[in-house]
């Protein structure tokens, strides 16, 4: 990318969060976008395949992060706690971004093409998070159950994190959120 | 349905699952399905409203089935225990189904389409636990965590239940699931 172009991904990434939001995601074109942002249709394509791609460019970020930390935790970890680490290290990435999520997730609230997407993405991340645990070590299907717990736990801390006025931080929520969790299945 | 039609709507299911076991679900039409089950294209249409339906056509009962027993289960029963009887409810309903699920399962992991619609048909059935749980009484967010539980209890269960050779039956791999979920989540 040329220098007259700074921050080119970013700008086209806020504006398409603006354009969504005020008058949906259908009706929202590249062009309109690009034009927003003060850049082409072309530089638009040379950052992101299509309009849907801007609001999900972050989720194998996301995923990465949350694998990688799982799979870092000491060895000696239980698998609960490698994947209380995972968490951690997600909402690290976070923190800086509740009001950016906040938008995002009603323009994906809204859409139910956005929303099969979102659900495509946690189970991906679930089928990773369940791959990295084997190659901890741990059998199946403690490895599935752990990984589908660890979505569940980020999924309902997310939805916490981002309710409006809410204030404690990511981590905080995540952390109460698989307290939760282990109290629920500790109930029966 | 007059009485030269008996059964249509279970010849179609039948027909269908065959074809698309066959051939993949792309490459099969419905006046395919028809002329299988030894029907019109125009008896298809009274039953199902296309041919992905056919194979999602189980799932509202699965989820009205599900939500109840867990409405129904003793007020005094734990909210893990409420879900525990709802999973038994479930394996009742499949228990004679194994071999068609083993086939829809395959036909749904050869197509992103039907993976898709799969998620969202577990979303919806997470949602609607949940819901259930707090009319029970249950605070947020544990409904919400022990519906996400439940669905992934269930998800894993299931997954195993139909693997080849397998012939436990399905009541027990759940319950075997959900001991196995409250043994990671303690694990910590």
């Amino acid at each position: 990318m040329g220098r007259w172009e700074p921050d080119a991904r970013g700008r086209l990434a806020k504006a398409a969060l603006e354009l969504y939001s005020e008058r949906g995601f259908e009706q929202t074109t590249v062009v309109e976008i690009a034009k927003r942002a003060g850049l082409t249709e072309r530089t638009f394509f040379r950052h992101y395949a299509d309009k849907r791609e801007v609001l999900f460019a972050g989720s194998s970020a996301l995923q990465e992060l949350f694998v990688r930390a799982v799979a870092d935790a000491p060895e000696s970890a239980a698998p609960i706690d490698a994947l209380a680490a995972g968490l951690d290290a997600v909402s690290e990435m976070f923190a800086d971004r509740r009001e950016y999520a906040r938008k995002r997730q009603a323009v994906i609230m809204a859409n139910a093409e956005l929303q099969e997407r979102e659900l495509i993405k946690l189970a991906s991340m679930s089928a990773a998070l369940a791959d990295t645990l084997c190659r901890r070590g741990v059998a199946e299907p403690a490895a599935s159950l752990t990984a589908e717990a660890g979505v569940a736990v980020f999924k309902v801390g997310f939805e916490r994190w981002i309710v409006a006025a809410e204030e404690r931080d990511m981590a905080h929520l995540m952390r109460d959120s698989l307290d939760e969790l282990k109290a629920v299945t500790a109930g029966g």
